[in-house]
């Protein structure tokens, strides 16, 4: 795990690239872009600290379906996919599901409001 | 845990009701009936063996969004609030923060779909 700093206005990860981490936000406004917002309206959803993002490419090993931009100077808290792989070996069987089904259905669901 | 049997046709739970455990189906189909579709229509999602279903009101505290009912003879396990409580809690806090964010966006879409 590393501390990283984005500059407002900067693109943390963009649709359609390979997911190789995922962040905890420790300061500052992050904005999620829905497929259909390439970062040119406003953005789909705003989180803040202490939220987690960019968790589901890492969990379904799929490429980024939604894009992340710094609304506001940010400290993230990246985590890699080899830490998180470790961290949901070491969980519960049952624990280990419930992610596997949350990110099953939410991909399910954006790409049904795709059509 | 525990072993609970359900007879094809059963309904295991109803939109509506309070979330008190949550299932891993061990053998035969569950269908999952969104807000819109009243165990009327085809299930919207149909389940087998090993996945997991009922764990969202466990994680958000908030009332069954969705029903499901055993499309044939079913046997689940059955595994309690303060069950699945008690291994969240013993999980890292990054596994605890990806639960969190993948129950609320899940939430959110499915509020969506209903406008």
């Amino acid at each position: 795990m590393e501390k990283v700093n984005y500059k407002s206005g900067s693109i943390i990860f963009d649709q359609g690239e390979a997911a190789t981490q995922l962040f905890v936000i420790s300061s500052g406004k992050v904005g999620i872009y829905f497929p259909t917002n390439e970062f040119t309206e406003e953005p789909n959803i705003v989180l803040n600290s202490p939220e987690i993002f960019g968790e589901m490419g890492l969990i379904d090993d799929a490429l980024r379906m939604a894009g992340a931009k710094a609304e506001t100077d940010c400290m993230l808290i990246s985590v890699s996919k080899v830490e998180f792989e470790q961290k949901l070996e070491n969980s519960d069987v049952i624990i280990r599901g419930v992610v596997a089904a949350l990110s099953q259905r939410l991909r399910q669901l954006q790409k049904k409001k795709l059509k």
